[in-house]
């Protein structure tokens, strides 16, 4: 009970949390309450600096990596790989406050408040920002977290030339944040990340905890039809070969799959174009892509191998040619079940709503998850809103959230 | 039998109605094999220069009126309105060579043969082409046979700009094509007009001729469908407001419809566009419209109701809103009955594979329709491919079609 703090029932401070994360909003803010900071620009440098001087404030041991993966650690009891509470600040070029940020500056508030409490727990713990998670400016995403993991070369990561023309290595020495630490020379005891969830689900049902059971595995698929273009006035129905007409088909089905599938799968058909794309002329040429997603790596090569029967066939029957080009594909991540089980038991102590849910979307975790236990928490996204400036979560989530985080960090690191 | 002419099974000189067809097609080739002579052009004017120099070879008497229509008249035997024998000579911007210049040409061989055999017809008979059928340059299309059938008023029309920003009355003036003669000063007592197909019914179906019933009613319509905007992989299916997927359905619901009228029915979505138009973001704007065309228009009426409703419903069931605009309506116009059967019988005659169709494509013919008999004569479009430079008509077919032309003509100017 020294210094008032209840040690036993220890929550993060709401209000220090919250202003840290109006502070780093305010670097690349943009109209509309949004931010904007590319990787390895010179606002994800200043985002980058604030962080780490934030760090430094809280006396922990700052490591720079090759890729400029930061790491900002308090020691432990005894000399063990720390447990890592990482995400990252980096965003979209129309992002949102909390996306990436929330986990970062809540495993700062994580071991503020545990050093408040004179708590030293038995592993080190780490706050992390792993860089250009989101690959909005250099392909592929996470690659930070995946050269650290050892997934991605950090030679061929840092030749990588982005949308702008500049290259990765480049851009991390002009910004100062190419650093000496060899990548991946941290093991991690534990990965931790705490994320808004990006999409409806506990908002609609009205929880207000995501205990994360992993990644959904990804298919993108691009489809290019080709008909015939004709006249729409002059051609019969029974004519015709309607590139469009077999788009449409393609839509309508993988949408009833999914349905039928139902659980995690889903199916969405983005990016439609059309040619000719006139009123009265038959479609010759359709680009078309698909991406589907589940928890199952086998229903999505059940998906795929369906949707590709079926695009064939009404494809044929309409005399219409498909190229099918496979854009992307990553087998799903699973959490650690104590993990999850942790999130899950410490969220309904809190007297949390909490369900458990996969994430939809791609998450520095999903690179630790093969090396060492990893956990993800989920707070709500109002209208399941992201990469978008009008992304917002509720304080009293973002605060309970950290709650969450504060306490699985704590059981995991030992004390 | 003078002059060595079975004046009893007059026929078409081929190589003649080829050669002015070649000629004629020289002014404004492109390149392909095709041809772009737009309305009230400098090759527009070529073109009608050149048509004219042949009627005045012909000894034929050539008004123009204010719209700058051209019609060159052979007198009859008695003081009666000509029987007209008429199409348009301008083309769209990547034309072919018949579009339209076969009826002109035939017309003339018509008039040519029937000097040759000393036919005198009863009626007179006039050869005209039409101002700016195409409406490529300037809308609405049918302009001159508009104009001079009183559908149009001939101010309004003057006064309209094209997509270059000039104007008909001027560009007119320019190529020296207003004439004095009053629009519609000229009535018909029947109208025929000998045109290719545009369309692949008769060279699927192994047809020579087609028997024209009348031209198709059209409705176009467009939808603007708003969703929601989300990410593909965080949104499950049954949150999902997507615009994307409602304009598929009724794509797919559009073409059940017009197989499930079956006849004449087509149906036709041309133009989409897709908003974001990204592959992992659920589309939140679609706009697309659709061609309905039947010779019925009931029928026309009922698929619109038909498919109104379904859009209604499927939009409200994925939540999302449903914008509707007509782009154009125009009601079926038939043709008369004694010319359909006279074409079907004339063809029949020469041992020619006859069909009845109905034309999907608007010609001048529809605005002479509710005035006077009309009659249209269809050959055969290879493909079914039109308003392209591969548009093609093999030549014994388009020399076929200037015979029924000429019997037609024949009987119905009467001797």
């Amino acid at each position: 009970m020294s210094l008032g703090v209840d040690r036993a029932r220890l929550r993060a401070d709401g209000t220090r949390l919250l202003g840290r994360l109006g502070s780093l909003a305010e670097v690349g803010a943009i109209d509309g309450g949004g931010v904007c900071r590319l990787a390895f620009s010179d606002t994800d440098r200043a985002g980058r600096d604030r962080v780490v001087g934030w760090m430094r404030e809280l006396g922990l041991t700052v490591t720079i990596d090759r890729i400029g993966n930061v790491l900002g650690t308090r020691a432990g009891r005894e000399d063990l790989p720390p447990v890592i509470l990482g995400s990252h600040i980096d965003t979209v070029r129309t992002g949102g406050k909390y996306d990436g940020v929330l986990g970062v500056l809540a495993g700062l508030e994580v071991i503020e408040r545990l050093a408040e409490a004179r708590i030293t727990t038995r592993h080190p713990i780490a706050v992390g920002f792993f860089s250009n998670e989101e690959g909005a400016r250099f392909a592929p995403d996470m690659m930070g977290s995946a050269v650290h993991q050892g997934t991605l070369d950090l030679g061929a990561a840092l030749a990588i030339v982005g949308i702008d023309g500049a290259t990765v290595g480049d851009e991390l020495a002009r910004i100062g944040y190419a650093g000496d630490t060899p990548c991946g020379g941290v093991r991690a005891a534990a990965y931790l990340e705490l994320h808004i969830e990006q999409g409806p689900v506990l908002e609609r049902e009205g929880f207000e905890i995501g205990a994360v059971t992993g990644v959904q595995g990804i298919s993108w698929t691009e489809f290019t039809l080709r008909g015939v273009s004709n006249h729409a006035g002059t051609t019969p129905m029974s004519m015709r070969s309607d590139a469009g007409y077999v788009a449409a088909e393609i839509a309508c089905f993988v949408r009833r799959l999914a349905r039928g599938y139902g659980g995690a799968q889903v199916a969405t058909v983005g990016h439609v174009t059309v040619a000719p794309n006139l009123i009265n002329v038959i479609p010759d040429r359709v680009v078309m892509t698909l991406d589907l997603r589940n928890t199952d790596d086998a229903a999505i090569q059940r998906a795929e191998r369906e949707t590709f029967e079926f695009v064939a066939a009404t494809a044929a029957a309409e005399g219409v040619t498909v190229e099918r080009r496979s854009l992307a594909r990553f087998a799903p991540v699973d959490f650690a079940p104590a993990m999850i089980d942790l999130v899950e038991e410490v969220a309904r102590g809190h007297g949390r709503k909490v369900r458990r849910l996969p994430s939809g979307a791609g998450h520095d975790a999903q690179m630790f998850a093969p090396h060492c236990p990893t956990g993800m928490i989920f707070v709500p996204s109002a209208g399941g809103i992201s990469h978008n400036v009008r992304e917002h979560t509720d304080p009293a989530q973002l605060v309970a959230g950290a709650d969450v985080l504060l306490e699985v960090a704590r059981r995991v690191a030992g004390e």
